[in-house]
């Protein structure tokens, strides 16, 4: 690539993560176990839309769902195609060129990418030796955002809500936190978002909904703040199928409960096994457990890949040396992963 | 809204058109008249894919088929949620903060959106007389690109070929020419795109394709300009039932030669049927023309809404003063609309 002309906060971009996948046993995305959402399944099935008709502009009806859902405000609400979308839209909403956007290390990879895609400077603060916020760090003067997930990923734990209310409290600029697991956590920010001038909430349709696929996602936040948002999103950015099948989603909560119930029956299991072998896992409040590996973190991802299984390698980042990230699947799928990963520590051993 | 927190370069947007349209025919946003894309229909009606993958990074399968349409290769494609994303994206790869984009005027009210809420700054040059390109006026030397729609929107006209490869030699950076209606017009610039090292041409499945509610769009150029792009694109932006649709729609081509042929026909008859009622319609390669209303604006738009009729009202905008734009129907709706015409200037008169 000839870069000369390209912006240059964004320089630094290599394309993302997309490995040839095959036919293997993916868990390196954290997406649900169960398969397909059903309810969005079946709108699939049997609706008949006009595909030449424009969608609405803000997707209102998804978001007098969610309105439902929360017991909030249709205008407390953005959504757009993937949590993404709505991320990039509130970087291009609320910050200046240059201007610092503090993330915590480690956390979500495209952070990074979000906020210098969009002119500003990711100041990356590390977490404390539990993965937890270093609040004063956080609040340093001159960040304009603060972005965190809680539960954080790739770590998996939730972040403790009095550190996060007193990040709310103290800073001065928007304060995103994603929850693209907090179906998993079994609790949430969103309660406290009319409580808050700077507080968005992040939530996605990818993870506990099973819907990766369609790309929804959506922020809730005061009205104020989704107002400004809503100003500066695309009009119409996320498409009618997606909006439909969202909405019926929204409807059957019983697949999230399930889902939830599902991880939260198998994680333990899933962590003895680990410890067994020599992982140290993490506590995890989401579908995924990072864990630090007994054998090199490479030999270890290579070598189960090699028999059909990916993972996620973080073992080379700061923070998470030697570690990797699995999602906690069934209790088959959980038990095909251990089988595979003493496989490959002995043949590593060997 | 209390804007402090808010893009300095956004804090003049409003929320975008949304009308409420109830039962009225459309004839305000130049969409399909032969109703949604038969083939994306039958792709909806019969697929059933695992909504819980994540679509493919960068939209593989569809930049497969468009280069197969073009002959022209993968990598000469950027995939994204509507063209208005790789609009976006273009503005983002591509641009500083404060740094100017050229646009004609009169032309798509939304380059100045784009542009601004990317930190840049649009740049107005007025079309000449003709609505024609003032090709030295768009080369001022501080304009870091340059963007323009051929056909036009709202005039309908197509930009001389000449003229746009002037600009495209004489520029020193990137020339997006988004032919968002270019299946109408016949003739494209996209088999040009490896002769420059700076254009970029644009497409959309909204228009002739009839896809508008899927969301669909994508850009055309070099491999080096599409692989910057492609860096700064969301990853997996595109859903995956839209991507598949769309693959299907690019391989139904007897459907989009139909919708151009029935354009062609209609537009004659539509012209020859407003000039007889005093309005003065200006050239069009589209499905759309504009024309000098014989009675103002306003009420000619109003009374039409009325009668359960809508089209776009461009009147208060300077170059367009008094003018309305209609999108060319079929026989029956052209009929109707005239008719309707007939009735709003005769009860104005009164």
């Amino acid at each position: 690539m000839s870069m000369e002309w390209m912006r240059s906060t964004a320089r630094h971009f290599r394309k993302y993560y997309n490995p040839d996948v095959g036919d293997a046993v993916r868990m390196d995305t954290n997406t649900n176990v169960l398969g397909s959402n059903p309810a969005a399944m079946r709108f699939l099935e049997s609706s008949r839309m006009d595909l030449n008709d424009y969608p609405n502009t803000y997707s209102d009806n998804l978001r007098d769902a969610l309105a439902d859902l929360y017991s909030l405000e249709r205008d407390n609400f953005v959504v757009g195609a993937g949590s993404d979308e709505v991320l990039d839209v509130a970087f291009k909403t609320f910050t200046e060129w240059g201007e610092n956007v503090i993330v915590p290390v480690p956390s979500y990879t495209l952070y990074d990418y979000f906020v210098s895609m969009n002119g500003g400077k990711a100041y990356a603060v590390d977490l404390d030796e539990d993965f937890q916020l270093d609040v004063d760090a956080m609040l340093v003067p001159d960040g304009k955002m603060i972005i965190m997930p809680s539960p954080n990923n790739p770590t998996g734990n939730s972040f403790r809500e009095k550190d996060m209310i007193e990040i709310l409290e103290r800073s001065k600029g928007p304060v995103i936190i994603d929850e693209a697991y907090g179906e998993y956590a079994g609790r949430s920010m969103i309660p406290k978002v009319d409580e808050f001038k700077n507080l968005i909430v992040m939530r996605t349709f990818s993870k506990a909904y099973a819907m990766a696929g369609l790309r929804v996602g959506y922020s809730v936040s005061n009205k104020n703040i989704s107002d400004m948002m809503n100003c500066v999103k695309i009009p119409y950015s996320l498409n009618m199928m997606s909006e439909g099948a969202a909405i019926a989603a929204v409807k059957d909560q019983d697949f999230i409960k399930r889902s939830v119930e599902l991880v939260n029956k198998n994680r333990g299991p899933l962590v003895s096994g680990l410890k067994k072998m020599g992982f140290e896992p993490f506590p995890s409040d989401s579908n995924f457990i990072l864990a630090r590996s007994p054998i090199d973190h490479e030999a270890m991802a290579g070598g189960l890949k090699g028999k059909g299984i990916l993972i996620r390698d973080f073992g080379s980042k700061r923070r998470t040396e030697n570690c990797v990230r699995t999602t906690i699947g069934t209790k088959e799928l959980n038990d095909l992963l251990l089988r595979k990963m003493e496989e490959v520590i002995s043949e590593t051993e060997r």
